[in-house]
């Protein structure tokens, strides 16, 4: 009846306890966790969490948190953190609207160091934090705690390289060494540092010709004997000198799970001085609970692997993510140039099924955005037609890979840039809230957004027929219900669509918007207001005719999307219209608001600001009923109002 | 005279030489890039391909390009190989307007398969072609040539990581050791890379101890001996382990001034099959010429090292980023909190006698932005005030760490964005022309530009003082020559300044052009057109009490910024005029063009885009003669007329 937890209300409350009691904790902080997560529903990151139950208790024991910094790398494994720092009666809210964040947030504790929500960062915050302590003669600990997925980053390489350079004492790194990251590892790297996992006769193996090693004689004395012994050797020696190479005294591999190991190296570790250490600790998603272990990509998020599913129920509408999936399976079966390029995100683009029936069209190139987008610039220049499904959010990691690769060479690659817009309870690390921006400055860049599942069918189809570089951003979740089985077509680059007449004013959505838009023209109809509804489809290039018509034919244009107001779709459409003289039929942009969006369901945020239909009629009423129908001012924007 | 010089047109040339017709060819490629540079006078990067003459041609022997695909990382380095492609009758014309590039283009040669400027790119690249390559049925080589610094890169390793796991055959990395990326390499990595080449011994024990090894006997015997032994069996073993924990096959290290060992080495490599192969090459920057070994980072670029100084000539004004480092100088002298950050850029950022005078405030954390910004957010967390000083261009490879580390979490981070704007003969990888872009949609962020050198000083001591993430983005060049001397201060944050009164128009400058405007006013006042001349200084937040008034009391406004216009300034002022009912008193934005800029000195580009003088005159007459003062009409924005 967790009787142990009840009495845990800050990290200074496990000293006392026995190495009995603690293995007693975790069990009942894991019976916590499932039942937090059952509680929520809708996501957690649980077998993640039930992973570091023992080693968030070993460094909560060990260190003195808030005072030694511990970050956490992406920080979705930070549960059992947070029950340990005084958020235990919270936990019941977490990823909730209002409620506790899933992730480490500056905002909500002390003993939350560094927000994080994206992959191998701790390592470069840490090495600033030590550093910085450093710098005014302070004297603290800094734990960086980082997955093996998160670890094969380029910039947590970039930061064990200058951590090593500057020589940080009292810098440590554990390597929470799962050998899964959100899909399975790849790579060259991860798979050398699992053997130690796969071969149970690897540890001992390794004290053996480690003691043999020790008494080597000095000079030249040499012996027949198998060759194999020189590769066995530097194998062995490997994972050591690997992290060696960057600077690092190097501890483990460890059992993560037991407590008194744990605990016993940190303090050892502890007492390193001059250099800084990596801890390789091994440990198990899912550990402790068998269904979680047994299938911790389920278990990640988004799907709840304890959720029951009603089989009377009609089944849900399949989501972008899905549909965007089956559209480059078909895309891989018709067009021999095709392939699809991820990183690390096989479950959540959609892609593992396309991955499992074409394995060598599809590439899993692990959490590395740089590579993925510039690995694209190289098949295309060779004739390949890449798709590079990168979220919104992640794409940013890629930014200079677009820009340098892809833009200025003018290449060939599909972006598909799922989660673009409001992302729900991942909250504000995740949001899709800027690649409008970002992609419409640049030069030669095509930018759309389907209003549908079947268009998102038809743009990839599309982008994969033009020869430059070409981003589809489509909002999480479901659309519509618009067909998926029809053949896909090629949609003419900079056209959109006028969905419904109206001679009051025009509505002009882009992407996931556009639905609404036609909803709120209903609502307008029932009042008497004849609202026109364009879909977009392109903010670069615009369709310029469509929208000057529609701009001279009514009062005027509101435009709705889900990116921030500036640099946005909502821009381009000022722009256009002040460049005809125009400008007085602007009146608005509905956009994501100029701050940090925190978590939320994506309802609740559409409607918070404006972006649902009752949102975009209201903003329709306001911009009429301040001026009539015929009026030349424009109104603040509604968003901002 | 370059008698076998002139016979090369093509690499094909190369094949029927002796190794001595090998090694008088290298020297005449040595005359003739001296030469080259030296008449081109402003730039290039001789020390750089001085010291890949020899593998250049190696190269170009043992490999059949454009067939094969040979990519350049960087791409400074590729002189060599663009006089042995059918160019050498162009390199005198490199880096200039009109003339050659000074880096690998895919539009000037079928040899130059993937064009690069930003390190790092290569492998990634070279994956994506043997990807490509193996998916169509074709056979050719792939080879990355990549130097030690570039190699840090976090993309870099992603790729090795990548390449490694698919076990990709006929792809080479070759790793150009020269000890030396732009400025000394920092890293505990390279570090280590460098004790071969510091320790003359180090290749002989290397194979000493490798036939020890060999000969090992199996099982578990064990002799007395120095436990030194075992720490000295890993180091040795270390280069190629580190390597081949990427899964390549490791060789060398090797002379990369030695054609001879250059080829047969070349020549073992392609008989490897099965996996991918790094080779260690070692080269000297500056190679055969004594001037440029000794001073490689003067003959890097820029300061051209044979130029000869004119005695007599006054003294230069001192460009932004000697202004720049003087402000950091002062201000970490005068507070305890501050400290600059670059990424291999000590002396493109100025920060090179900042950095002699104090070493522990400013930090070198070698070619890795991401991490330099993720560790300046770590730094800012404690309470240090950091100075990321990172180029418009190269910080596009931060840009995530600047969304998710710095503005999500609203830590007080400067970012000194040099070389923002037209950039040059570095071109069009350089170009700092969407900095304003991709910063002004970020939440938090404020955007500034100063229009001479003593605002750079006063923005960078408001930055300091401002507990937020804050902006300053200046040009590449020197300024106007404001004074350097005065005290600095703090600035109103989103109040700009009316430096000239006019009724008829306002032209509104952000940064650089501020100048360019006034200049304009005087030749318009010469017309009897009389415009206001507006400092914006920040994008973001705009000073909108001063935007709206001289809108309202003049025709209208034209915006001048060095950043396309889609996001940019101009927008910001178009959104603040539309949302007051004054969109009609936009008159035009210039800016940079939508379109990929080629290199080509400063002046010619502001000329050519209407952001010089003549221009934003040309603009403003434009404007008003379309309609005449008080004419409530906006006219197509004058950059893309």
């Amino acid at each position: 009846m967790a009787q142990l937890l009840d009495r845990i209300e800050t990290p200074r409350d496990l000293r006392g306890l026995t190495y009995e009691q603690l293995q007693t904790l975790a069990g009942e902080i894991r019976e916590f966790l499932v039942r937090t997560v059952d509680g929520i529903g809708g996501g957690g990151h649980l077998a993640s969490n039930l992973g570091v139950v023992e080693l968030s208790l070993a460094l909560h024991r060990l260190f003195d948190s808030p005072k030694d910094k511990i970050v956490w790398d992406v920080s979705h494994q930070v549960y059992v953190h947070k029950i340990l720092t005084g958020r235990k009666d919270r936990m019941h809210t977490i990823r909730q609207f209002g409620g506790l964040s899933g992730f480490a947030d500056r905002k909500e504790s002390e003993h939350d160091v560094f927000g994080a929500g994206h992959a191998g960062t701790s390592i470069s915050a840490a090495v600033g934090m030590a550093v910085a302590r450093d710098l005014k003669g302070e004297d603290f600990y800094t734990i960086a705690v980082i997955g093996d997925g998160a670890m094969t980053c380029g910039m947590a390489l970039e930061a064990m390289n200058h951590a090593g350079h500057l020589g940080l004492h009292r810098l440590i790194v554990i390597l929470n060494d799962n050998a899964m990251s959100i899909s399975p590892n790849v790579g060259a790297l991860s798979r050398n540092v699992n053997k130690l996992r796969v071969d149970p006769l690897y540890r001992n193996a390794k004290r053996e010709i480690g003691e043999l090693v020790e008494h080597l004689p000095l000079g030249r004395q040499v012996w027949e004997g198998a060759k194999r012994v020189k590769a066995s050797l530097r194998d062995l020696l490997v994972p050591a000198s690997f992290w060696e190479q960057f600077g690092f005294e190097y501890y483990g591999p460890i059992d993560g799970h037991d407590i008194r190991e744990l605990e016993a190296t940190l303090k050892a570790i502890k007492k390193v001085e001059g250099k800084p250490v990596l801890l390789h600790v091994l440990t198990e998603k899912g550990h402790g609970v068998p269904e979680a272990a047994a299938d911790p990509i389920k278990s990640h998020s988004g799907t709840y692997w304890l959720k029951k599913t009603d089989p009377s129920a009609p089944p849900p509408r399949p989501t972008y993510s899905q549909v965007f999936a089956q559209a480059v399976q078909e895309l891989i079966e018709s067009d021999p140039r095709v392939v699809a390029i991820t990183a690390a995100m096989l479950e959540g683009t959609g892609l593992a099924p396309v991955h499992a029936n074409h394995p060598g069209r599809v590439f899993d190139v692990a959490i590395a955005e740089q590579h993925a987008v510039t690995f694209a610039a190289g098949l295309a220049t060779q004739g390949i037609r890449p798709i590079a499904a990168i979220y919104s959010t992640f794409l940013q990691r890629g930014y200079d890979s677009v820009v340098h690769d892809v833009v200025v060479q003018n290449l060939p690659v599909v972006f598909a840039m799922d989660r673009a817009g409001f992302v729900g309870d991942d909250g504000k690390t995740h949001q899709g809230f800027i690649d409008i921006s970002y992609m419409r400055c640049l030069p030669n860049m095509v930018v759309s957004a389907p209003k549908d599942e079947r268009e998102l069918r038809d743009l990839l189809y599309t982008g994969i027929q033009h020869n430059g570089p070409f981003a589809v951003r489509y909002p999480r979740g479901s659309g519509p219900g618009a067909p998926t089985n029809l053949p896909m077509q090629a949609l003419p680059i900079g056209k959109g669509e006028l969905l419904r007449e109206g001679r009051d004013i025009a509505l002009v959505g882009f992407g996931a918007p556009v639905t609404e838009c036609l909803k709120a023209a209903n609502l307008l109809a029932a009042e008497g207001i004849d609202a026109a509804v364009v879909n977009a489809r392109f903010a670069k290039p615009l369709d310029e005719e469509l929208l000057l018509g529609v701009a001279q034919s009514t009062a005027g244009i509101i435009t709705a999307e889900e990116n921030v107001r500036a640099g946005g779709f909502g821009d381009a459409v000022l722009e256009l219209l002040a460049d005809h003289g125009l400008a007085d039929r602007y009146l608005g942009a509905l956009a994501m608001p100029d701050a940090i969006v925190d978590h939320g369901p994506q309802a609740t945020m559409r409607h918070l600001y404006r972006l649902d239909a009752e949102g975009i009629a209201a903003a329709a009423r306001e911009a009429l009923a301040g001026r009539g129908a015929t009026s030349n001012t424009a109104t603040p924007t509604p968003s901002l109002a």
